[in-house]
């Protein structure tokens, strides 16, 4: 099918439906832009009575048309759609992009005629762009169907949910200079091709460098994720996506739940899957311009080339807000620095060449020259007035400039290292700036947004190399004894597990799950003590009824000696009785103490969007008052798993404070890995919740954890 | 002392001295640039020999011009000053700025000049504008001593201490029209005047609307705040502090004193000050122009009114990200624009005219004109694609869109609400959207930059409510028994107080701080134990040479009855006595226990920048983790010492958690008022920390205290 998007985009024949001589129909537009563009292929003109349009011999139907049509722009109103792409079908073209609102979005009637376009579209194999869309645009095709002007080309693809917002890009665009477009499209009401597949084929594109997309909702979301995890590994993939305020769509009934939604894991999601995620509109733009422009570099560690002033300093501020590492330049490099500086620079990093590029610029591509030759370097980024010594200091300096723009081009290139330049003369584009620009190095007027891009890039390196090498972890299938945990379950037809199942099913797919006891009546205790001898235990309600243990006061904790568990568990059925006095009281589950350590939560809920989801946090207030927590889309691998845990803002507690031992991660994430292969075994599971799980530096604890089945599960 | 500035920057006459005939010499540069803009000015060239200096007569003093000079433009090297300087005194020059480097920057011969210079300076009365400045201009006197090309006069005047970070502003200016500068001062090495000074100038100067500072680091940060709170009353002062890298400054021998120090702590008091800290340079330019185009508003409810797309999606993201808070339209209101706008229209906030515009945007105006009205509206911004209707639906709506813009202009300031508008085609500087510029609006491209000034303009409104409303409190004077308490801690030439005198003192301020005993031998346990009764109680060592007594095994908890009390003493004694033998054991400490409530941290330290500094936290982790903590300035207002509780991530911890009570804020803002007035009336106390305060829903309980004397206070 994704051929077929690469027919209609890189069309060499294309069929105007509803083509007019009235310059304000987009059908008459369309055509004038075409010709104006200068766009190779055949325009044929479809009109149900005219024999010719703006001069273009017109056929009543593209079955008229002599030749193949690659491309159906269709301008004419939404009921018309069912029987034209019968005929676009029989006429064998792939694809057609239909202009036309009027469908689901206007309620009832609207739907029919989607259902029935729809319909069309498949039977009739013809693959259906929009409906309700503004258009798309392959530049480097010379094929314009939007009518914005003066879009140069490049290499950004962009895929949109709104117009307005690709026009912004181009407006932008025009403004910046130096930044184009290969290809566009609007995807409407998406009835037909999805957002995965516009993705696949700006993958597949070569004239697409950066595929950049907007997006206010996804209709698959799992297909657009793996499609994104295969194209990241050809490119970077740029997304907005929109909506910080959707409310919570899984129905919560663990703690997991409750928190796996919305944006955080929708952009947690979208990372792992190798995606450059942007949360500013406002930042679209550059961030796919620098990774465009940008080669992959092999670490992250940035030296700074400046010429003096505040813009050194604001861009080190600049990287140490972000994270990123300044270099250390070699002992040879410092010296080769000092070789061609004057005595006043600072040849370590950030190096401040203290005027010794003001009388000839071309210092400035031999220091550069010096540092992308430092193997301790992976970035170079060159800050402050270049392109603006001809202006400021010295005209005659003019062709120096210019011949060092084209030098420092070639340097980056040569070494394959990032080259990014920030330049108070960019807002004025001066021609050593244009130079830079048209040789394919980023620009940019202030220090941030170059360390945005080089961020965005650094990371893009990581996922895509931890993409290609780590592969998701898949089971084998459910466990043997799967099914007689899972029987009882079914058999009562309750949704939620007792603890006591949740933990052997955990173990049966190899968690660490501590022995337990479940009692049943104040005689099985004098066993279960015997067993587990005066060692205090937690004491817990076993109720089909009772969700909320704590709550309905049936948990007991640091019970020891057999006196003091007959109380308790007295105690506990009288208080769970007065809870709820229907409750139907299956026993009390009888467990060793844990012992202290860090608390966690690793949860799984399946997302309406994205299926199966992981949840990792700390647990108590730091999940509940500061939403501290990770999400990865099931299957992962251990690296997510690792990156999971590591990226919690809080994670240094896992190292140990005070004196404290860290906690064993590899523990943690062998058992983060056990519920992610519990979970794709069993997708009868709508929810697990660990909580807490307790880490020591020699393992964890399982102190509590809740299983619930989805209703196709029960 | 301002005066002068004032006379400087209004100069009427100057001096230029080591005035030129060579192009290539400042001193030459400068008169072309004055006589190019038309400066009304006399220009009086100084030179030793020449009688003629580009066709204006020549001096070889500035006591030999006649008539009065207001500012000499000094262009000779670093060793002239000092007679240079007494020779302007002579003639009464008020002000002199130094182009010359090669002072303090350079080492001890350059120090001896600056010493040498700034004591003519003082000694002859001319205040002195660098050295080491590239100079200063004030656009509305047509005085542009630094030669940048092509500024337009404006409401913002930059004070930098980087030229080129001034570079970078007035070139973005350039390319984004619409704005421009009043004055700018390179501040240079500031031998004389200040930055404080040079905000007050640009606070008592009309033609700044919005003072915008670039500061690498303040010499006297006590005198900058102080200023600023000043001049926030008039007008908003914007800055960008560099510096996020700055090691620790404070001796850190307290927690609090550990975290009081860096970016954090500069951008509190700042705010605390009423500036408003933009923390990236490239918001700089947007912010300051936004604030100096828009009233203060009376609340921070904002309305939308959109033509469609996305861009209304992403201004809503926008604006839940910043925490701003969205209008609810009147019923009223609703009722208007649903009669001004077709059926498909959105008619409540955000409002989306559905294309209601596309044919006449005049409509724009008249929505602007009905939500504007509403009384539950603070600020009104128009997103999507204003100012491109003529550019894309048809041309002949030029005029009615130029007559909107104007239109809209006149109703934001009419109700004296802000207005500000995205648009696609603010990049394009379309007619439209420049006469909405030329009429003081502010245009934006994308949505967030807006929003973000937006939510800056929110904050300065607040703070200046806030600073003209709440008087910082000052203390009466030292507490009564203060000298009591004090006289052992000095006679016994000790820096830290014992953790019960620490509490004395709190006492004698009003703290609520719980009965406890000093025992100096175990038969001292049986008078406290008869006193404290068998509730658990808290034992603590008390030695002036043991500061971290839970490492010193110097701490027991839950110690219940006289027996324990005593097997407690003696271990402690042991334990403290094992890890120092040398130590002076002056007793144990014996206090009820605390009950269970809220950590948190009340510190106050002194900043060798900006003196006495409160910092707030909540303790534990949440402190050493996440250094979720809160500063300002002593003294402060209530009002401070709330926000200070209220901004710290975890606030909501306060609130109560699962079904918790919330904690007494008000008895939490008392103690911290008290601790402020204590920290006032004792500054030779350079540290004072508790740690932790547990707060619960009836009170607090200071569960330990440290206080430390400064070497001058000891």
């Amino acid at each position: 099918m994704t051929d077929a998007l690469g027919r209609i985009f890189n069309a060499t024949s294309i069929a105007v439906i509803g083509a007019s001589n009235d310059p304000s129909k987009r059908g008459n537009q369309a055509i004038r832009k075409l010709r104006a563009d200068g766009y190779a292929g055949a325009i044929h003109p479809i009109h149900p009575e005219a024999d010719e349009i703006m001069g273009l011999p017109a056929h009543a139907s593209v079955l008229d048309v002599k030749g193949d049509i690659d491309l159906a722009l269709v301008c004419t109103p939404a009921r018309t759609l069912p029987a034209i792409l019968a005929q676009c079908g029989q006429k064998g073209i792939p694809g057609a992009v239909v202009l036309a609102a009027g469908f689901s979005e206007i309620g009832a009637k609207g739907a029919g005629i989607a259902a029935a376009t729809l319909a069309a579209a498949r039977e009739h194999g013809v693959r259906l762009i929009g409906p309700n869309t503004n258009g798309i645009f392959n530049l480097h095709n010379r094929m314009n169907l939007v009518g914005v002007q003066d879009v140069e080309p490049g290499a950004i693809g962009i895929c949109s949910q709104s117009g307005n917002i690709m026009l912004g890009l181009v407006t932008e665009a025009r403004r910046r200079g130096g930044v184009g477009f290969s290809s566009y499209v609007g995807v409407g009401n998406q009835l037909d091709v999805n957002l995965a597949e516009y993705l696949r084929h700006f993958g597949e594109d070569d004239d697409t460098g950066v595929p950049l997309f907007y997006v206010e909702g996804f209709q698959d979301g799992r297909a657009f994720l793996d499609t994104c995890r295969e194209v990241t590994q050809k490119k970077p993939v740029v997304i907005y996506k929109s909506g910080r305020t959707e409310a919570g769509q899984v129905a919560a009934s663990s703690h997991t739940g409750s928190l796996a939604s919305g944006f955080a894991l929708t952009r947690a999601l979208l990372r792992q899957a190798g995606a450059t995620v942007v949360d500013q509109s406002d930042k679209m733009l550059s961030v796919a311009e620098g990774l465009s422009k940008m080669p992959v570099p092999a670490g992250g560690r940035v030296a700074i080339l400046a010429d003096g002033g505040g813009h050194a300093t604001v861009t080190v501020d600049a990287l140490v807000d972000a994270g990123v590492e300044l270099a250390q330049l070699s002992e040879a490099t410092t010296a080769r620095l000092r070789g061609l500086l004057p005595a006043a620079a600072s040849c370590v990093n950030p190096v401040d060449v203290a005027g010794g590029t003001d009388g000839d610029p071309s210092v400035a591509a031999d220091c550069a020259a010096a540092i992308l030759a430092d193997e301790g370097v992976d970035i170079l980024m060159i800050v402050g007035m270049y392109g603006g010594f001809a202006a400021r200091f010295n005209p005659a300096l003019l062709d120096n400039e210019i011949d060092t723009s084209h030098r420092l081009a070639g340097l980056a290139r040569r070494h394959g290292k990032p080259l990014l330049v920030q330049s108070v003369y960019a807002a004025l584009r001066t021609r050593p700036i244009e130079t830079l620009k048209e040789a394919g190095v980023a620009v940019f007027i202030w220090p941030e947004p170059a360390v945005r891009c080089i961020r965005e890039l650094i990371d893009y390196a990581r996922a895509r190399r931890r993409n290609a090498t780590c592969a998701p972890v898949l089971p084998d299938g459910p466990a043997a004894a799967s099914r007689d945990i899972l029987g009882p379950v079914r058999a009562e037809g309750r949704a939620a597990f007792y603890e006591h199942e949740a933990k052997a099913l955990l173990g049966a797919y190899g968690a660490r799950v501590r022995e337990e006891f479940l009692a049943r009546s104040e005689d099985d205790l004098a066993r279960v003590a015997a067993r587990l001898g005066d060692g205090p235990v937690a004491m817990k309600i076993v109720s089909r009824d009772i969700l909320h243990k704590s709550d309905a006061g049936g948990v007991r904790l640091k019970v020891a000696g057999e006196a003091a568990m007959r109380a308790a568990y007295a105690g506990i059925l009288a208080s769970a009785r007065a809870h709820d006095r229907n409750a139907d009281l299956h026993g009390v589950l009888v467990a060793p103490m844990a012992r202290s350590g860090v608390e966690v939560i690793v949860g799984v809920v399946h997302d309406p969007m994205f299926g199966p989801v992981m949840m990792f946090g700390l647990g108590g207030i730091f999940v509940e008052v500061l939403k501290d927590v990770s999400f990865r889309a099931l299957p992962m691998s251990r690296a997510d798993a690792h990156e999971m845990v590591s990226e919690i803002r809080a994670a240094r507690i896992l190292d140990g404070l005070r004196g404290a031992p860290p906690v064993d991660r590899e523990a943690l994430v062998d058992l983060m890995m056990t519920v992610a292969r519990l979970a794709l075994a069993h997708p009868e599971i709508a929810e697990i919740d660990l909580n807490p799980v307790i880490l020591r530096a020699d393992g964890y604890d399982i102190a509590d954890a809740r299983m619930i089945l989805g209703p196709q599960g029960r």
